[in-house]
This record gives structure tokens, sequence and C-alpha cells, in this order.
């Protein structure tokens, strides 16, 4: 067995995969764990050990799927990869000593996202939601219409509100976004209220079509991309069977017809 | 290609609705931005020129799209257009200079509303939103009957609450719509809770009535009709296909009786 | 046509159910108004006047539908038709001078739940609400359970709390009622963690049990309710259409058999 | 008829489920009251002959159970029974008098899980959660690395908080679980944006990615779990029966060929 088969076989293994599962759950947690401060103080050379180790376990890990590819350019060919690539080339950036050493520092939370990488079923999920994304999209667009059109009219409406939260454009689009979360909205209500009695009628109609209809829509968008997943090919496997019973009942009557004909003749 | 012609390959061009669709969303955030105040005093004129031709291009394209059916009414006949219409006319109205002007201004935000008539897509949405009204009503229906009995019920008992969230029939619907969206309603029921200890009773059942169950019923109507929007059509293949194998069926046995009766003449 | 052939097509016509529900909803409205106090003074006689003229009203339609039964017994088989009887029977009680006046006034309100048995859709959804007791009691049942556990659990825990909202198992029942609405329970949280630091196990593992977990159950059950009225069918159609096919083939698979034999003789 | 026998129709009987249930249910309620507290000093001695008529009576109950099985071994093989056992097991263990008195005095709340075990139904919900677990862990898993990095973001962003919420890793985790449930959230976002005045997007992007997506997630498997009770093998029984009649109509295709080459020899 030569080099790159002996490397598709670590690339494959099941310990291979739960190996780095299992680093980055620790590491992560002692990332975690380092921001009771007392901990840090004692530890801090512990840490940086372990921030080399990983640093390094991860630039072998990836070398080797790399290696274990015909050609580089194909692990660049599967998005999951260029994922774990840039997570892993970012955090070997010398910028310790630099003055981007916090962001440094803050970017390396994001290894733990190299869990999503290590187990499929986790992809599978992210693949989905992505896939979702056109479903969703309209759904989104028509919100934001209603955002904006609320937005516009709370600005316009209830500009002098004493709590500043209709000041402008964007600040009302807060606004809203935290009545669409039923967040101390009758709060907001009441204060407009006293600007304009009438002012419910603003805050009850955003309720009821953004926080009850579209919000509701979204959801149902997520459970039934949700559903398809575990009722995926339940009906092209019921139509396919169909398809098929239909094809031979058809050559059977073909078949019928030809016996019949062979007898007249 | 005579100018009909030109004019439907024009309104059915994919470039002509994305230039409308950009258009609206770049005047939509112009109109925006324009509320955050110091923008607004650098760029009124600015502002004004866009203005003018946002309303001739809206002007244009109407023209366009009317131009290209066969009689103009066939073009109201879609109520898409009869409601693009409606807003290019409107805003041409000249209310600059009246007393009207505030109200003239703020209607131009609804122009934000042609982007749904700019994209199949989202009109698609819109018209099953309408088409699932019926479905809807009967639950609005009940659930109003539900509001009124606890607003009656909740203002006879609670009227004298000092908060004055009881003092009349109507406002006591508006809090029963805020006790819907669960946002405070544990404060509301503790001040009733000191006129008569039992009345979390009142509360509690609502909260269950008209909070768990028939706002969920609400939920599962949307929902429904959302899926019915993606799997729309599955249960009538299946059948229909079903439906073909047995008239097939059919005639084959038919056929064999022919045979067998041909056999025993 | 005789009398009860008359009363009969009264009581089938469709203008008869949508003057009961037109006559309902003035009343209502009324009834709502009323309470709104200066309303209520200069409008008192011509209220009474309605009272009477609704309460003659429903006297005479319940009359119609019971005359129109080939026995009274058969009319009150239909237990919409006991609930109409009561609800009319009840407000004929003479109680306006009594010390129940108030009680009796505040019964009509009940009048309004006729709007539900003089429209069939309503009473299709309130029936299937019904229906589906049997598929919630369970989850209902398995609610308390945990709600019992936990308001045990946090009396003893938490019955010191200043705030009193575990002073004894029925009001901590009402508090754990009010976290699994969301309703400001961190307020609940913080106070608790004051007595011990780790409340926050109690009240995390409650929100996602009873909140997350349990409460999304009882949806589920709710939206595959509200599912069934509408795709009602759609599988047992199915169902029937394949057990018809494969009748009919093995039909003709004995047919052919019978056909084989006759030749081989 | 022996012993044994007549102890498996005990088991099996509805009568005696119904009964255990009865008294569980009595059981629970009195010791709900108990924590009123002036019911407790009138009624203490009347308590301590029920908790000793209880333990005694779930004694009897499981060795009905256990001495109606073939072997001892397997009524453990049972999972319910186990569970059984344990409760009825720790409340034999006399602690009445020592330290721990109090803890083993709430323990024998955990009998009214006993419910349960006494419903068939109630254990076939349990299951169907457990069963639901492999589906869950994933979208869990995911939920924790949104949390994880959000967490670890807002204790560096927003540390200096006054409300203390951020201070470490653990507290920023309690703090977006109670974000998650949208309580008080605006609150947390408007002190954060003293600090940061872009906060926002912090709070608005976890809200959308969390409360809406995630959550949702979550909801819809639960939702999916509880609806496979409900249509479980409707799917199965369609494919069953199209292989059905594919199988028959093959088998004719067979018989005809058959037919026609006897006729051509």
């Amino acid at each position: 067995m030569n080099l790159k088969e002996y490397l598709i076989e670590i690339r494959e293994a099941k310990w291979f995969s739960n190996l780095t599962t299992t680093i980055i759950i620790i590491y992560s947690s002692i990332l975690g764990l380092k921001t009771i401060t007392n901990l840090e103080s004692n530890h801090i050379f512990l840490f940086h050990v372990l921030d080399y180790f990983i640093t390094i376990y991860f630039l072998v890990e990836v070398i080797i799927k790399m290696s274990a590819e015909k050609h580089i350019k194909d692990f660049f060919k599967n998005r999951w990869n260029v994922f774990d690539f840039i997570i892993v080339v970012v955090t070997l950036i010398p910028l310790e000593n630099t003055t981007m050493a916090a962001v440094a520092r803050l970017f390396r939370i994001f290894r733990v996202l190299r869990l999503i990488t290590s187990r499929p079923e986790l992809k599978r999920i992210i693949d989905m939601l992505i896939g979702a994304i056109p479903s969703i999209i309209d759904i989104v667009l028509l919100m934001f219409i209603i955002f904006y059109i609320y937005a516009i009219l709370g600005n316009f409406l209830f500009e002098s509100a004493p709590s500043g939260l209709w000041k402008d454009f964007l600040v009302a689009m807060l606004t809203l976004f935290q009545i669409l979360t039923f967040e101390n909205w009758s709060d907001i209500m009441y204060e407009a209220m006293k600007i304009y009695p009438w002012a419910w009628i603003y805050f009850v109609s955003f309720v009821i079509i953004a926080g009850f209809v579209f919000f509701n829509l979204f959801v149902a968008v997520i459970i039934g991309e949700m559903e398809k997943l575990s009722h995926e090919g339940e009906h092209e496997e019921e139509v396919e069977k169909l398809d098929l019973i239909l094809k031979e009942v058809r050559e059977l009557k073909a078949e019928l017809k030809e016996l019949k004909e062979d007898k007249n003749r």
C-alpha cells in the first residue's frame, strides 16, 4: 500500500473524524473557561501550549486531506474543504504581537465551526438551509416591504416620541423588529397612543400582518424544508412504482392484442 | 416587427422587470435615508430630480404595458395591473403645494409595493394568502367570539382596575389582544387578582383557549396553505395515474373476455 | 304545502340563517358599545326594546326548528340544538328585578355563541376540536405531571422568595404557567438565583422541557388535527383505488387461468 | 387456576391500572395541598397514614408484577419496569429521622411519574420522544455551536456592561438562552448599544439565526415526529400494495407468455 492509499484510509477512518471532534470540543471548552478570569492567570502557559498543538493538528489534518486527493484542486471543489482551509490558514497568520492581536485571538472561536465539517449530519442540515434560501428569499423580501412601509410611516407619525424609538428610518426598523418578537410592544404602543389615540391601529395591524401572517409563512417554509429531509422521495417512489405498473399493464395489453390477431389470422 | 410586438417584447423582457426592481429599491433606500435629517438638507434638490425621474419612469412603464395589450380593457382585467395603475396615477396628482402635501409625500412610500408586481414569486405568495382567506375567516370569526365574550366579561369584572385597561369594551379588546401576544400579561393578571383573587381563572383560560388553541389553529391554516404551494398536485398526480392504470386494466379485462367468447363460439 | 313542510323550508333557507347571524352581530355590537358609559344613559330605553325583540326572535326561531322536526325529541338529538335551547331558555328566566339581575344581564353575552350554531363551518371546527381531545388529553396529562413536579420542587426550594411567587403549591403552578408563556421568566429566575445560585438549572430545564418540547407537542397535535380536516381521505382514496386495481388484476388472472385450462382440456 | 395465572390476570386487568392511577392522583393532590401550610398542621397524622398506605400499595403492586413473570429477570427487561422498581425501592429507604429527611420527602414527588407507567398512551409519547433524540441531537449541536460563538463574542465585546450579563462565558450562555425566548432582549440590546452603537447587529443576527431559524428547525423535528405517530405506515401501506399489484401483473404477463408459446408450439 503506497502513501496515498494510506492517507485516504486515514481520511475516511471513523476514529480520525472522532479524534478531530474530540479535540475541537476540548479546545472550545478551554477557550470558554478562559473567560472566567481566575482560571486564565494560573493556566496561561498551558493554554499557549494547547493553542500551538491545535494549530499544528489542524494543519496536519488539512495536509492529509489535501494529499489524499488526486489533484490538489479536487480538494477545493468541495466548499466544505474550502471552509476548513480558510479557518486553518487564517489562524496560522502570526498576529499575536501586533495591534490586531485581540482580533486574531477572537478569530480562534470560529475553529468551533469545524465541528460542522467533522460530522456529515451537520453538513446535511447546513446544506439544506442553504438550499432553502430560494424559498425563503421571497418571504424575506415581502417582510422587508412590510417593514419598510411601517418604518417610514412610524417615523413620519411618531418621530416626536420621547423614547426616540422612531427618530429615523433605521431606528424605526429596529423598533419594528423588536415588535415582531412581541418584546415590550405594548409599552411602545401606549407611548405612541399619547401622540395619536388611534395609533393602536398601526401596531395591531403590524402585529397581525408581520407577526402572525408573515412570520408564520417563514416558519412554514422552514418546517416544510425540514419535512422534505425526512419524507424525501416518498412521493417520487410511489409515482415511479405507478409508472412501472402502467408500463407492465400496457405491455400486457399489447401482447394480448398480438395473441388475438394471431388467432384471427 | 411593428410597434405592438416590440412593446410586448419589452414588457416580457427579464431586463425590463429587473430594471424596474432596481429603480424601486434605489428610490426606496433614498426615501428611507431622507428621514435621517442631515442628509435631507444637503441633497434636497437631488431628491426632487429623482422624484420627477421615477414618476416619469413609472408612467412610461405603465403606458408600455397598456399599449402592449390588444385592448386597453384587457390591461385592467388583471388585478395586479389595476394595483400598479392606481399607485402610478395617485402619485401623479399635483399636491406638493397644497395642504395635503405631507399626505401626498407619505403616499409615495406605497411605491415600494410595486416591488411585488415586478416579481412573479411575490405575486404568487400574495395570491395564495388571498386564496387562504376563506379558510382563515372562520377561525378569525371564532377568535372574535372568544375575544367578545372575554372583553364584555373583563369590562364587567375589572372595570375599576386603576390601570384603566378594562375601562370599556374597545379598550378591553386591545388589552386581550396584548394578552394574546403574551405581552406583560402577568402584570395585568396580578392587578386583576387584587380585585378578585380568583381572576387568574379568567386569564389562564383565555391564554389557553385563545393563545394556545385558536392561535395555533390560525398558524396551522397558514402552514397548511404554504405546504399546498409546494406539495401541490402530488396527491392529484397519484390519483390520476391510479385512474389510468385502472382504465387500462379494465380494457385488458374486456379484451380477454372478448377473446374467450370468440373461442367459445 | 302543509305547515311542517313550510317550517322545514324556512329552517333550511339561507336567508333565515343569514338573518339570525345579522341579528346576533347587531345585538352583540350594541351590547359591546353599551359599556362605553355615555352611550348607555342616552339609549337605555332603545336597548330594552332591542333586548325584548331579540328574546322573542330567538324564541320564535327555536320553536320553528322544534316544530320542523317529526318528533320534538329528534330536535334534542343534535347537541348543537340542545346548546341553542339552553341559551334561549336561560335568558327567558325573569331575573331583572332580583338580586341576580347583574348575573342575568351578564349571561346575555353568551348569546353571541349562537353565531357558531348559525354557521356550519364554525360547527365543523368546534366538532374537530372536541374530536381532538382524546389526542390532546395525554399530552395535557404529561404536561400536568411536569408542572406538578416542578411546582412541588419550586415551592420546596424557593418558598422564601420575597415576591411570594412560590409560597404554596397552587401559586407555584400559576408561576410555572407564566414561565411557560416566557412572560418575565428571567426576573423570576434572577430572584431565585439569589437564594440558590444554581437555580438557573431549574428554570432552564423547565423552559426546555415544558416550553420547547411539550408545548410544541401540543401545537403539533392541533396542527395535525387541522391538516386532517383538509387532507382528509387522501390516503384512504389512494388505498381504495389500489385495492380496486388489485381486485381487477386478480380477476384478470383468474380468467386467464380459466382460458388456459379450457385450452388444455 | 394457579397463583401465577391469577397474578397475570390481575396485572392485565383494567381495574388494577385504574386503581393505581386513582391512588397516585389522590396521593399527589394531598402532597400538593400539604404545601398550603394551614392544612398540614391539622392533618399531619392522616398524611402519615396515607404515606404508609401508598408505600405498601406500591410495594405490593411491584411484587405482583414481578411474580407474574416467568423469571424475575424478565421483569427487568422492560425499562419501564426498572423505572417503577427504582421509584418504589428508593422511597422504601428509611431516612425520615436522618439529616436527609427533607431530601427523602422531596423524592416522593417522583411517585407522580408512575402515572406514566400506568397509562400505555403516555409511555408511547415518552418512547417517541426518546426515539426522536437522534434527529434532535444534530440540531441541538448546531444550536450549541451558535450559542458558543455568540457567548465568547458577547463576553469579549460587552464584558464591561454594568448589568454583569456578559461577565463570563457561562453567564453569557444563560443571557443568550434568555434572548432565545425573546425575554427582555431589547433591554439587554440597548444596554450593549451604549458600549458599541452597532451592537444591534449582534442581537438581531442572533435572534434571526438562533430564534427564528434554528429554534424552528427544532420545532419542525418535534412536529415531524408527532406526525409520524399518526400517519405512521401510510406511505409503507401504499408502497406495499403497489408492490403486490406489480407482482400480480408480472405473473399475469408470464402466464400470457406461456399461453402464447403453448399456442405457437
